[in-house]
């Protein structure tokens, strides 16, 4: 179990610090207007790249969850019992806030290094209305963080089914975070991770931590419907499905 | 088969949510000339990972079509039977409309926003002459559309083909929309899909739809013809074919 | 072998569309200095999109080459027969030809549509000198499409190797494809392929017709060094070579 | 072992001249400014691929480290003999350095090509301090370089256990090397690898030379720490660990 742990607080170690240390370090390299920075587009394939060689690396150890709303929804989908969910969550938060640590030592060896609190996306915070990156409402923020974490809970569950080609799971559930990042950056600068938005924002400042109950709250109910919608569609596949697409 | 039409429906919710939401929400982030946002590079990539993420999750439910040019490509392709063809479609449809709703609850919790029906690409719908992005004419659109629905078939069926490498299909596919995209989208904003077309159109106002006809027509037309070349060029496969290129 | 040939001739029709036509429409959409056009990153990535999914589709009926220098170079590596050489080249370079006369119709449907024959990469061609888009002297480009070619082989050569992981060779071969544009679109605009330089030469114009011969030549050479090299280093591969690194 | 190395020496020499090659020729293609060039995602992503296809193609004769410090590590992880670290990284600073000659050639070729040796990044060198692309202290980057090294090893070491999908670790690892530069370009322009610093370093100029012995220090210290953290992560893992993710 100590392993187990161990990996979830590495994968979501990297997780954070691949993902944010992206949007921190490098989306805006140059300076407003420079097109050398990766922009949001780099930072949507950070995040999923984070989970993509995190699941390949740590997966066969803990099941490279990541990500309390992926170990609840999993939970909801019937595929993960309920003693461990509270383990798996407090080391993925853990492992979330050593990333902030360590990326804030990073970030501050630069000598103009200054976080705004009161900016949206500060320090890759997470938030809504005059914290959203694009200025999105509280409710727009909801039903976003909701629908894009239950369609990851979808993925999940379906990459990993018994009946999905087997060694693929990593790479779908990956690019599946890129997606969602390239979607909903501007919304709330994508949390779909308690974890991930724990991690920055105790670093970012007061606007992020009182914003923080939504980056929990909607990716649990997401995460939960998810589980529950995907284990509706996934029991017993129908034997004859696949055939019409995947024959000669 | 009500699973396999739920599979559909929220594949087709996935692909038109995550491939519109990214060019309504980010291809633009941060206004006309910003380099933040994620611009064609970053739509193409993303409605190839709807389909990439979507068909690993949903494939060996209902085989992962998402696309009415699909299904009917497919039947062309003598994969897929005619008494499925319309369920299917219709299943498509309304998971592309469901997705069209929910962006657009997304979308206009941001207190600025607005669409111009009249204006080439409003709300990521499809379009040709004065509708298409570059301004390229109904002809050019019409040719374009076709190619490249006749090329995804070409590329579904092969790479489901059962002498192709299996697991890789969902793969391939979704990086074949990824590159459909990527030279396509001056053109019709690209479609290749009626359901995608149809789902945004409804929302983004009468000049869209007026032009929905060509993005059902093409596509169906060039599925048509995608899937009877590949039936031609796949069965009896030489079995010597692959040995001078695959074995050392 | 028909069947075979038309595999070559649509698998080179959808290279020269996919990876030209990307770059003719989209790599400078809305004009210069607009950060929503693909650039060469999405260029690159299209290029090598068209070989991965062609491969994926068409590799097990033709073996995938696509490109004269591979299948020459596929020769040098003892893995092509020599009679096949001239009828593989053949379909190649009239699938080149086709996929530019297509894309000339798709282009020349917007209004403004104009190839000036003298610029540097017109109509996505390949040149040195004056017609290189970096303006690169002839040596630099000949060395560069040389090395390019041969280390092209050597990916192809080891992907499809008998003890490399089997279906991966797509993906490593179209992503070699893609890393290699991205090296060298500013010497040469790339070429590394004879039937992707003709099939837009001829439509680009005098200039780049009279560059033709180093983008024959250049590739040609590479790919049979590669194919050289590789089949020194790959025959009778060390049986313990691999065993450090897999196991566990 | 004569084939082994000269294995390490092509897949270093094909590293070195892919990423640091699309760094210096195009990632600012065009100049300031212009969107056309690859920025730091492209050069992010071409770093990647270099290793993603080195290793399909020559993993299985060498093992595919192309770095002293996967070498370094994967010793420390006790999955490397000791008595062949010196040969192997022998074998990959020769690869590297012939990378750095062969790339000066071509890049050179342009009419106006010139190095500052005192400008951050020259010749896509590595640094720290003034040398450092976004100015950061000595100590910041010593922290990432030894960071980012430490979970690549994580990474290999864990895509390459037996316990791990098949056939993706080169996959996982040159996406996490793309996830790396992401990261961390701004910070020390990314080293991760002596031998690619050391490869182009000695073109660079004096600065790069006197900076160098960090990204010899940094990266070795880092791979020796992943290495032992898997070490104890991987050993025995849990037999049941996988169970509530990968099973229906």
């Amino acid at each position: 179990m100590i392993k187990r742990l161990g990996a979830e607080f590495i994968g979501t170690f990297w997780l954070v610090l691949g993902g944010c240390g992206s949007a921190v370090l490098a989306a805006n390299f140059g300076g407003d207007g420079n097109p050398l920075g990766i922009g949001l587009l780099g930072v949507s394939l950070a995040f999923g790249l984070t989970v993509l060689t995190g699941a390949y690396a740590l997966g066969h150890v803990s099941g490279g969850h990541f990500n309390p709303a992926v170990s609840f929804g999993l939970w909801a989908g019937g595929r993960f019992p309920a003693r461990e969910l509270l383990p798996y969550i407090v080391a993925q938060v853990l492992g979330g806030l050593f990333a902030g640590f360590i990326l804030w030592q990073v970030a501050s060896g630069r000598g103009d290094f200054a976080v705004d609190p009161n900016a949206a996306g500060a320090f890759a915070s997470n938030g809504y209305g005059a914290m959203s990156p694009g200025g999105y409402s509280l409710a727009a923020a909801f039903l976003c963080e909701v629908v894009m974490t239950a369609m990851f809970l979808v993925v999940i569950l379906g990459a990993t089914h018994r009946r999905a080609p087997a060694g693929f799971a990593p790479l779908a559930i990956g690019l599946a975070l890129t997606l969602i990042h390239l979607i909903s950056i501007p919304v709330t600068n994508t949390s779909v991770n308690p974890a991930r938005s724990t991690g920055v924002a105790l670093f970012a400042g007061d606007a992020a931590v009182a914003q923080l109950w939504l980056f929990w709250l909607a990716p649990l109910l997401g995460g939960a419907l998810g589980g529950l919608l995907y284990r509706w569609l996934g029991e017993e596949s129908p034997a004859v499905a696949a055939q019409p697409h995947t024959t000669a």
